[in-house]
């Protein structure tokens, strides 16, 4: 929000490009830069550094959280698959995802599942996996 | 369904007293077993057996996973305090179940994540915690 | 919303009568009533009359589908009560509302259905069946 | 429904041209006359003339709070669009178009926002602002 | 599960023909056999033998049920279009289905309700009818 | 964050104030402020300082999208309640915020639009109007 960006801001974007460097976030954040720079200000410093960066959870099981809201949600596609791709990044397997995504059957339903499947399975192809 | 019990629902009936034993789990059962004797079995052989029971991630991430999902949902609301009570059965901590809320703000919403802190508050009295 | 009632507002009366006459529906119009007239003038010229009425579909596959959306919902818990109470009035068995709920346990998730199982048994009771 | 059209939905369909005149209300309407003429009845008579042109609150303040609603739902795409449309027809900047979107991130959450915000710049650029 | 599939998978997996034979169906459970095969058994076990196949609803009910819950939670546009397809093959007609989307106006909203009508009108296309 | 509040934490927590002032949104904090009091700072500088403060839209026009939110939602009660309260505060009629309900029929459906009715009702009741 101020010219000369803060502490805060920098770490969450360095934070931003570990987890979502490369395509996916960068898309997202590229995307929304000139409608509303502040919403990616936001991003960075509430979702990135204010939440994602806070102790007592390591970063992937923070991912899998994210994938279990997203696949529950429904409509969050482009963010499930960011969050996929950002959990395959810091070292999941194809198959922990597939578990943390088939552990919303009973919750989120099997037909979210389903959906939800697909679209990692499009993010595994991406990665050649 | 048949009165011979499988083994699938008594390893499922095992876990599920595991990590719901006590109170909220039994009485989310028991409370349906009159009314719909099949869809108890259904949770015992399907939920507990057929997907928590799977290999691949821990109980703990699993149960994290839901206290995510039901954060999202908002109204499974004995459900999530169930979730919470088995996650501290396991030996998570009180503050990492507040993480694991927390992390749901910037996708479930800051409302849905406030009440579900609200919840869990009620469980950890609960626990003297 | 003129004074003297249309006959689309008549004949809907009658319907919300013959579906939640006693308890259910009731209350629900009463109680909102005094604060928006117009609103309850909606539901019964609208939902009613307008749809509720409509042929192709008999009066209770209809109320099955309300369970259903509602069990889908998850928040609207005066609305499921009072259309499982409309399904029983019309003929219904308690098996048969079971059943209605429990197909959505791979769409709502197993934690709609358990809640929407919970408040069936509610209504059941108050028929004392 | 009769073949005479009401005095209700003629003032109804006058108030659809003016919010939705030109792409997207009408596509959304003519999508669904041959499927369901009713179902485009009920929006012109119910939707528009029954809620959207009620006194209390003027037009583009209701065109907001649709924004708000279709941003919260996260799956009405369409209609998101549409009412971003109207909102620009009835005089709101682009940056207030924002806002209202923007407003929605502790509720809706980020994701949802995100999302949102992209779906408003398409419509933006089709009005080349 | 096991290399020799159980009486419950084969019975299920008639039923799943029957319904969802032909494209819908057998592409979603083809496009998930190689990510995730116990997600596609379950579908079969659960799902349809379990759940699909009880006594109490005839099939046709059980789809305009699921129709209805698809409609309502929006973002399951496959499973939709599924069950649209399968209701067709059941026997409903056109006009059938469309009052089943309808009858959702006044709990899932209109916009889901207009969504879900485009959608079946993509069907009904497929379907030359 | 830090133990010497920031300028936004001040400026947030006196809007807060304002807006919530007596009753309901004191609660909402204080019920969070020992489980985690990280929350209640992200509440205050990030959905208070953050968002509602901004320029473009009013404080009340805000708060009426927070409702359609709310209302749309469906379960997210206390909130719901608190930001009617605020809209009150802010000089709001009990007709104009019983619009902003109404409006969302089409959209969050008739059974959530009902019930958010009736939470108003108690609202109003609580002011005495």
């Amino acid at each position: 929000m101020e010219n000369i960006k803060s502490e805060t801001y920098r770490k969450g974007l360095a934070l931003l490009n570990q987890l979502h460097g490369g395509q996916a976030g960068e898309q997202l954040v590229n995307n929304l830069q000139d409608i509303c720079p502040d919403f990616v200000d936001m991003t960075i410093e509430w979702a990135m550094q204010g939440i994602m960066a806070r102790p007592g959870l390591d970063l992937l099981t923070r991912e899998y959280l994210l994938i279990a809201s997203c696949t529950t949600l429904g409509h969050t596609v482009p963010q499930l698959k960011a969050h996929i791709d950002a959990a395959l990044k810091l070292g999941a397997t194809k198959q922990q995802i597939v578990e943390v995504i088939l552990q919303m059957t009973f919750y989120a339903g099997g037909a979210a599942v389903s959906n939800a499947l697909a679209y990692a399975k499009e993010v595994f192809q991406h990665h050649n996996i």
